[in-house]
């Protein structure tokens, strides 16, 4: 029975800033059932708004409990799997979000800390990506937009969760974007196909770390 | 019977710089004997060096006489399909071709004319690369290594072949190639459907300007 | 007498990466001693080197109980002067630092907070350079290598001197530097008027929040 | 008496695409009357117009009968002193000029060459930037707009001008520029003082060839 499996949960975003769609969600929607190392890949939407994404969120944790979070945003500019280090404690938008909210400097969670680094394992990530032949690099910066406020906000929460790993991966633009605006792409096949290749290797290094760890205590 | 097809001749260049393959060369062998607008593909091996690389279009020229010609080659650091141009009569390396050759500022042909424009369509390519959803644009230079000695050398030898419309594009870096050094990339089934694209709407364009002109005459 | 005038400390780091000079400590060395609003500027030269550039800073700060700090570092690739947002806790160097240490994953303060934002008024520094006419913009991460781990650790000192802000700001190349390597550059001259521009800004705010907070209290 | 002197022009253009100013006529102001190698450097500032900039061209030529041309035009996005190898026969507006025309794909010169090459040695001019500590390259592509179009004018005039020598070179942004949109700049002086050198080696160069030339014949 698939609902037994242990839950992998990945989330995009729905288009913003003009586009029709975000390679994010697309990604999400192509892996959504997906089973992987065991697991089965749940996808989830958020909205592209502040605090909206994060009850959207919430939502999705309380009904999935899954045993590792990938949060996946669009980054127009970026040419490769980009696996994110850290979040910062910062709502800062350039452009409004979806429902037209554009907070500057504040923070995603009053007294929360500064910063959480993901808890996935990035570096291993990145060499799946390269091993399977595709472009990825560690990111320091996962700006401070919807994507950083999610982000944030999901290491926030798993800090409840003990054992449940997380963490975020920026897409690069799809070519039917770039075709309208300059800048590098990957067409959706190779998307899908990195997010599952990281996605295998942050759920094999987890469940490393987990066995590693029981045997431990 | 397929040999009477007119034949749309395209070419790409073995690897070099280091790397083990090169996408223009992928690009054709997938193309090879593909059938678009009642014409039929074929594809050609060059070597990157200055010199040899024109001996061996000669060859091709001569064996398959085509009825428009597309020369391919690799472009890193460019992120979408890109239409050249202008080929100019100079070659001046930077690195070595692939027989170590390394010439400064001389001309591809002595005497020749300082360029040539290319004689396909290229902004119906650009626009039939956009209408299918993938990046594009023209590029203003063609570089003045073996690629753009290529493009020279070709339009010189159509000036003696009227009708036969020639040009050069330029693609990115397959992803397996950006997983080692930085940059855009798109992956050999996109490249192979974005050329295929240009390529048909080269052929397309071609067919009307030679009724057109047939009919003014 | 310039001895009590309040300090406002710069630093500046010793060459790296096989250059023969450093932009941030071109400019500090310019400052020393300038009066800027009633306060003195005092110049210290950093070894780049983690650790070693730690304790250099303890140094200058127990020396002169600065009542302001902007640590400067150099930036190949950026084009403007960069104003650091948030520093975080991890080493992770591509190349040796220049004791031949090359940290990967490891926190700068084991224990430590995730990361510390700046407490300079980032927003003021870029809008006073925007109104001299200087390129300027805030950056959202000051990379993992020797100008995160100062601006880290500057940052957890200041944690115990109230009232004393602190920050970072990145710096393009020298002209003479990237006649070498292709990128952007500003002119000495250029970057000392910048520095100077943002120095000036820091201090005047960070007198405007002291009245402010005094009266407040 | 100055007026015997040989007379190096510059030109700059006057400020287009929503800008205050232009730095190649702000460069050329600051050179006009300066004496170099003998020679004295007149200034002329064209409108950034297609065909009105060829009028303004000629009539500077007429007026000054310069022994040297240095065309001079802004380039946002560009890092370096960009000296322009080849202009191409083709004028290929995105945004429309001063005067509101916009052409697409139509010749500077219906029947001209497809290109000229610049007759400045453009690799002693690069050196000479080097070698005072300036960052400097040479471009394979002056664009398809005005500047090309002056570039192209101004080579086929000087065909018929033996001995006269005449190139192109693009400058960065200034530094005020850059404040209001992203992208590399250097400050006014910084570009005075590299025009001045590129100009120099290039009389310098002109000289020794017109000399050498005398000689052999």
């Amino acid at each position: 029975m698939t609902a037994t499996l242990p839950v992998l949960m990945v989330t995009g975003f729905e288009p913003f800033g003009g586009e029709d769609l975000n390679p994010s969600w697309e990604v999400c929607a192509a892996l959504d059932g997906l089973q992987i190392g065991g697991a089965r890949v749940v996808a989830r939407r958020l909205p592209c708004a502040f605090g909206a994404a994060l009850q959207a969120l919430d939502e999705a944790l309380a009904l999935h409990a899954p045993a590792l979070v990938l949060c996946l945003g669009q980054a127009a500019g970026r040419a490769d799997f980009s696996v994110e280090r850290v979040a910062i404690n910062v709502d800062d938008a350039r452009i409004p979000d979806n429902l037209g909210a554009c907070p500057v400097d504040v923070p995603v969670l009053p007294g929360g800390p500064a910063a959480y680094f993901a808890t996935l394992p990035i570096k291993a990530m990145v060499a799946a990506l390269h091993g399977a032949g595709l472009p990825a690099s560690v990111s320091q910066t996962a700006g401070t937009y919807v994507c950083n406020h999610v982000f944030y906000g999901l290491m926030h929460r798993l800090t409840v969760r003990p054992g449940v790993h997380g963490g975020f991966m920026h897409l690069p633009l799809l070519p039917v974007q770039a075709a309208r605006r300059p800048g590098p792409s990957l067409p959706l096949t190779t998307q899908v196909e990195g997010v599952r290749v990281a996605l295998a290797a942050a759920w094999a290094t987890a469940q490393d770390l987990r066995a590693a760890g029981g045997a431990e205590c």
